[in-house]
């Protein structure tokens, strides 16, 4: 039976909220594979429990495609300028179809060569960095992912929002056990995360965000911009992720957003996507097996006070998207309505919610 | 004219410092390229200011090589299975011998296929990662480096020492200015940087440190095992690089340590060296002013209350370089009575401290 929804939330079956968000983009003119993969992408956060990256950002790509700054139906063209190296060029799509063709490019290139790296230049929205990532996992690759975007995060010793909260997605397969994944914001809390203590009413740790005036500030409806995390280890990280994301792709962010122009400041992430062909370097069954063991000695270890289980990168949500796959996605009724809305005015059909 | 060294300390020329250390390895065996690598990486670590991994490990390197941990004289043998991936086995030789060796091969597979990959499996202390990353920067490539080692930080969750502090680097070629060179533990504060407090007396922050009881503590004589950077998120990325770097090398570290023999708490490290070929991007004066202009931005960011300026992660290194490099590197008394105590036995001449 399907657990009954929290108060103020529907339920999904997962394929049907694929299938309208699919449909959406779609009505909008993205071709058929691409609206399957921006669906795929999404519902995939909803399952894993980053809703912040789900399907709650659906209006944004369509307010983007209304204001000409990502373009519905384009194509991703390659290049491949050397034999291990691939820049995709997204020509402004919307993320997870540029991120998509990256993550094949850099196993192809890492069949080829034991390790692949892929650029993206110009996409927007990539969603959760953890899906490319664990994609290529799923082909036996290990594999390391990068975004970089609009600065929102302050920069240790610097006023203001100075550099991105760029995620680092690490993915290793394992074998008994589920592929260890780490996905991490550069920042001490997502901002995504904040949002949602903000839409909650409550409190914000201390640490995690400074007001607009570069106060340090645990009211969400004063926090601006949130903190690197470890200070100057979060910023390092984020403008190295920059310099190599965007950079590689000619095309530079932070200089052209502190220049202050509205083009410097128009919404577009870069990204790259490292893939390491494990069974290059030794029997991917031995690889995977010595992964088994690691997870084990870790799990094993005796927990801190207050803690009930050591948990491994990916672990909670992959218990998430057990459950969400059993029990349908929980939206937010404004999500919801926002997204059916959508739905309706492009003729797609809206799905029944679980039990309604 | 050189400056006065602090009370307590001697300063050195840095030349006549690499002399001594080359002098007491050689004496012990390593080839003469070998020991002028390891003097080369462990001055280069006392010049930026990191004198935790400079010279006052060479007593350390000394004691694994008596107790046959490590072994002053072997050359690491290296396999290229597919063209983009070397592997580097040490065969127990000190850090700074293997890791040149795969900065080189990274740069070699780079130069063929516009990314190179060089792990490195059992060596013993690798000394400063940044300083590897920057040798391939200076090729004008980017890097990216991870070491990792035997347990010796806390994981989120759970008591005691469980994976180790293992640092990211990450280094990008400039033009105008120096090259941005990110070096930093996933721990929040480096274990040698503990240390150095302890030996000042002087209290550590909160946050920073457990006691062997995996209690939180400031008292720098209880502090045993260092706190990762931003809870799960430093766990996470140095269990992934753990994973990364011992588990492509056949290699794992960390489910040995925790079955409790010797053999698994037996001093050892792995390691991976990523060099990209930046030219097979874009051409490098694009790219190098590209971060020229990213560095301009960051820097001109109004400092943030009680910061005189904003730094780029290895500018506080490189003023240190530049400082040292004129005036000497200092040495605390012990660290340099260790020295000329080891140097004397084996008759290897000992160096005047400058102004002596």
């Amino acid at each position: 039976m399907p657990t009954e929804a929290a108060p103020g939330k529907v339920r999904l079956k997962a394929d049907d909220l694929r299938t309208v968000v699919a449909g959406i983009f779609a009505a909008r003119g993205t071709r058929e594979a691409g609206a399957a993969m921006v669906a795929g992408a999404l519902v995939w956060a909803n399952l894993r429990g980053i809703d912040s990256h789900g399907v709650s950002r659906v209006p944004r790509y369509i307010e983007l495609f209304d204001k000409g700054e990502s373009v519905a139906d384009a194509v991703p063209t390659v290049e491949r300028p050397r034999a291990a190296i691939a820049v995709v060029d997204a020509h402004a799509a919307p993320g997870p179809i540029a991120m998509n063709r990256a993550a094949e490019e850099a196993v192809a290139c890492a069949r080829d060569c034991g390790i692949g790296w892929a650029s993206v230049r110009g996409t927007v929205h990539t969603g959760a960095i953890g899906y490319y990532t664990s994609r290529v996992a799923d082909s036996g690759m290990a594999a390391l992912g990068v975004v970089a975007g609009i600065p929102n995060m302050s920069y240790a010793g610097a006023r203001g929002a100075a550099v991105a909260t760029s995620p680092l997605s690490v993915a290793v397969p394992a074998g008994r056990h589920e592929l260890v994944l780490l996905d991490m914001a550069t920042a001490v809390m997502a901002l995504g995360r904040i949002a949602q203590l903000k839409a909650a009413g409550k409190e914000l740790p201390p640490g995690v965000a400074l007001t607009k005036d570069g106060e340090p500030t645990t009211d969400p409806a004063l926090a601006a911009v949130p903190t690197p995390v470890g200070g100057a280890k979060g910023s390092g990280m984020s403008l190295v992720f920059e310099l190599l994301a965007s950079g590689l792709t000619a095309n530079p962010i932070v200089p052209g957003y502190h220049g202050g122009s509205n083009e410097g400041r128009r919404h577009r992430q870069n990204a790259f996507i490292l893939a390491i062909d494990v069974s290059a370097f030794l029997p991917l069954a031995e690889f995977t097996a010595s992964v088994d063991d690691s997870v084990d000695a870790i799990k094993s270890l005796p927990p801190a006070d207050g803690t009930a289980e050591v948990l491994i990168p990916g672990e909670r949500g992959r218990r998430s998207q057990a459950e969400r796959l059993a029990s349908g996605v929980p939206l937010g009724l404004k999500v919801w309505r926002e997204l059916t809305d959508l739905a309706a005015s492009l003729c797609v059909p809206v799905p029944e919610p679980i039990g309604s």
